[in-house]
This record gives C-alpha cells, structure tokens and sequence, in this order.
C-alpha cells in the first residue's frame, strides 16, 4: 500500500471520528451503528482520492479533508445498504459483520439513510470558496443520484434476471462504482481550484481508474481469500453474476485491467511530481490483493 | 380543504412530473418507481407549506417551487423506507399498495435512496441567491439528518420496547414529523427573502403546527376510516405504540392539538393578511379527516 496512503488514511479516520463527535442530539444507538460502518476500517481509498487528487492541482489537502470524509461516508451509506437482506444479504464486510448483523435490519437501513444525509452535511461545511463547494456538492448528488450510483445498484439488480454482455457490463459498473471514484476525484480538483484541463485530465484518469478496480474487483472475488478480503470470497460466482473473468475469461479481464491502468497513468502526464499519488493508487488498483 | 392548497398541490405536481421528465439516464424501472411514491397523491402539505411561507414573507412563490418539490422528494423518501417490511410494514399508503408491494424490497429500498438524492439535487436547482439556496440546503439536511427525522424514526423503534412518557413522545415526533414541517416552513421564509424577525415568527407557527399535526395524526388512527384516511386505521393501536389519546386520552389529546393551532396562529399576526393561507393551513390541520 502506498505510503501517502496510509497517511492520507490516518486523517481521514480522525476527522471522521470528529465528524460524529459534533452531533449532540443523534440517539446513541444510532450513531453507534453510523460510526460502526463508516469508522475504523476500510481503505479509504475513496477519500483519499479526494486529498490525492486536491495536491495534484496544488491545492492543500487538508481544506479538502471534510470532503473527503463525506465521500467515505456516503460510501459506507451504500455498503450498508447494499449489504442489506433485500439487496446482497451479505454477512461480513471489512472483516467484520455486516451493519444489519450486529443493530438489525431496521437500524441498519436507518444508519445507512443518515450517513447518506449526514455525509452531505459535511460537505457543505467545507471550507472553500463557495462556489466551488456548491459544485462539488452537485458533483457528489450527480454521482449518487439515480443516474449515478443507485441507478448503478438497480441495473445490477437487474442483472440478475437479465445477464448484461460486456457493454451492459461496463455501464453497470460506471454507475455503480465508476461514479463515485470519478466524483472523488472530480471534487479533490475542484476543491483544490484546478482548472478545467486539469480537470478534464483528472477525470480520463478517474474513469479508467474506476473501470480498472472494478475488473480487479471481480478477479479478486475469483482467485482472493477471506483472511485478505475481509469478505466471503467467490460469491459472485454462486449467484451467477455477470463479472468481467466471466465475460472474457480470466486473462483478457487482466490484459484490461492494465490496458485502463497504463490509461490512467498516461491522463496523470501533464501534473508531474504533483500526480505522483494518483499515479501510486493506479499502480496500486493493479496490484491490490484485497 | 384551503382552495389555495389545491391550487399550490397543482403546482407541485406538474413541478414534480417535470423534474422526472429531466432524468434520461435513469433506468425505467427505477424512475417508475420513483414517480410511484412522488407523483399523484398527497395533500402537498409540506410543499404547500413552503410556498405558503414564501408568500408570507412578500415572495413569488414560482421562485420557490423547486424547493417545494424537494421536500416533497425527501418527505416521499421517509414514507418509503418507513412502509418497509422491516420497519412499519405497512401495506397500504395513500390509498394504494405501498411501493414494495408493488416494486419489492430491494428496489423499494433504492427508490427511497434515489428519492432523497434527487430531492436534494433538485434544491439545489433552486433560483435564488446563492447564500439563500445554501442556507436552505443546510436547514433541509439538518431536518432529515441524524439528530433530525431520521433520529425521530430511531427514537420511534426504540419507543416499541421502551414506552415513552408524554415529554419523550414529544421528542419523537419534533424529530420525526415536526422537523421536516419546520423545514418546509422556514425553506419558503428564508427563499422568499425574510428577515430574521420573520423567519423566528414563522418558526414558532411551524413548531406548533408539526405539534398538532402529529396529535392530529393520532387521533385519526384511532377514529378515522380507511376510505378517508387511504391506509388502515387502528394500526397504532395494534402496535400499542405510544400516541397522545393513549398517553391523555381522546379530550386532552383534543384540547392539546386545538391549543397548539391557537398558538400557530398567534404566531402569524405579523404577517397581516399575507399570512392567510398559513392560517388556514393551520385550521385545515385542526379539522382535517385524512
């Protein structure tokens, strides 16, 4: 794991932890069950793109820390309902049981709303030039929206009964995952006061990152263990989901995902030692066993 | 019912119809799903009520619309999530199967997701200075949040196993109901242009109306019929939850709700006869049947 990473990590758990400090008036139970999935685990790769991309356009990543804690939150929002019985029905996550495992159906579905709201929240509250704070946040509702992430969860669902080809595939996976790795990215440049070439920039990046972790994802479903995903290994293929291995076979799902990551780096050109980060997340989606 | 409620219903409803017209890469069944729960039914009290304050204060209620869709969205969002098996399980909701009967869990579960999402994006498409919009934003996260409806909705869970006294039932529902109605209320104050004058009068009428709407509400569920009230009544009863008429009885319970409308009503003398529509809001709440 990069180091920067792990750095980048450390903040963003501590701001977390701060962020669920400041709320008086939020029933224990429930911020229990908020602070079990979006505190103290995970990689917060997610955040940390944020912070990444936010140096990349030589802003200061700590004016982007509270944005980054509202992506990781709106992220665990996803995971806590996505886990849900009616959705994956999942039972462990981050190693840990799953949100409904431990505060029950109703609980989890509710702590999931709030980190939703909740993540928002924040990002209204970073410090930055207004303007910019006010497209982040419509960059971030874009990404979740139903033509974003939920739309992403609901074409999964229908995959189901429906199996994508290769195409339906990649348009699943840039809403239900593609979009949010983008609109890290998007707002860390944004908050960071890039330009739009940077911006632009950032986003090719953004988009064959997101593409790429995603058919690593599905590779590690196939050939990880427990112990490092911290997840039930091989659960794509007992419900029969379309992955990109099972689309194209093991090899050419791995030609792909390098061919997007040489991708990402190549978009990384024009931020030199500023992209270095971004370029090590990329490296790093590549290698990643977990 | 006020003639004026059924002109501002009208308005929001097209507004409504509108803004799901503006989504193209939402997948259909989702968007179905959506509109099912959006569109085509209510009263539009709180959207009504966003309006209605909007006008108080001297504004155009048109400039105000987008934000009474929002709370619109959201409020759909929380009856939604509330109706899951896994929470009230209800089966019925304005007169029609509830949208996971219709849809089923899961993609019940997304739609009231993609609900909230979008109502917030929609708020943000709000015409109005800048500073105003955000403050609006702010006000209807922090009514929805954690220490807000979706605190209120935990609060409700826990009240199953731990019967509150009257002091906590009040706490329950300023969270659950009376939020999002003080919301709507000071949304349409603060997009109208209100002074700090207006907007802490209109606060005041807001707290007591979400009061007696909640009475109200209770006393509907003991004495309403199904025809009239479009979901089944009794059903707090059955649950033996904590209402007002099980903690006062039904004339206390009576006298409390009309007391409440009185104070809402005393809170809007400044507003002289532009305040009429909330006042006849307020005696709506205290008369209605469904």
């Amino acid at each position: 794991m990069p180091a920067r990473l792990t750095e980048y990590a450390g903040m963003i758990e501590d701001s977390l932890a701060q962020c669920f400090a400041e709320t008086p008036d939020v029933p224990a139970v429930l911020r229990e069950a908020m602070i079990y999935s979006a505190c103290g685990g995970g990689k917060r790769f997610r955040g940390a793109l944020v912070l990444g991309a936010c140096a990349a356009v030589g802003g200061i990543e700590r004016d982007a820390l509270p944005a980054a804690c509202a992506v990781e939150m709106v992220h665990a929002f996803s995971l806590v309902h996505d886990d849900l019985p009616c959705m994956d029905d999942d039972d462990l996550r981050r190693g840990k049981p799953t949100n409904h495992k431990v505060f029950g159906e109703a609980l989890a579905l509710l702590a999931g709303d709030g980190l939703l709201v909740e993540g928002l929240a924040v990002m209204t509250r970073t410090k930055a030039q207004p303007g910019r704070v006010a497209a982040s946040l419509c960059m971030l509702l874009r990404a979740l929206g139903p033509a974003g992430m939920i739309g992403g969860q609901t074409l999964d669902l229908l995959a189901e009964t429906d199996k994508p080809d290769l195409a339906g595939l990649q348009a699943i996976h840039r809403a239900k995952t593609g979009a949010l790795i983008r609109a890290a990215v998007g707002i860390g440049g944004l908050l960071g006061g890039g330009s739009s070439a940077s911006l632009a920039a950032l986003d090719k990046y953004a988009a064959s990152l997101g593409l790429a972790f995603q058919i690593v994802d599905d590779l590690l479903d196939l050939t990880g263990d427990l112990a490092a995903l911290g997840k039930t290994p091989g659960s794509d293929l007992r419900k029969e989901k379309a992955t990109y291995p099972a689309l194209l076979g093991l090899d050419r799902a791995r030609k792909m995902a390098r061919e997007e990551i040489d991708r990402a780096l190549d978009a990384l050109k024009p931020f030199g030692d500023r992209g270095t980060f971004l370029a090590e997340m990329a490296r790093f989606v590549g290698e990643r066993q977990s």
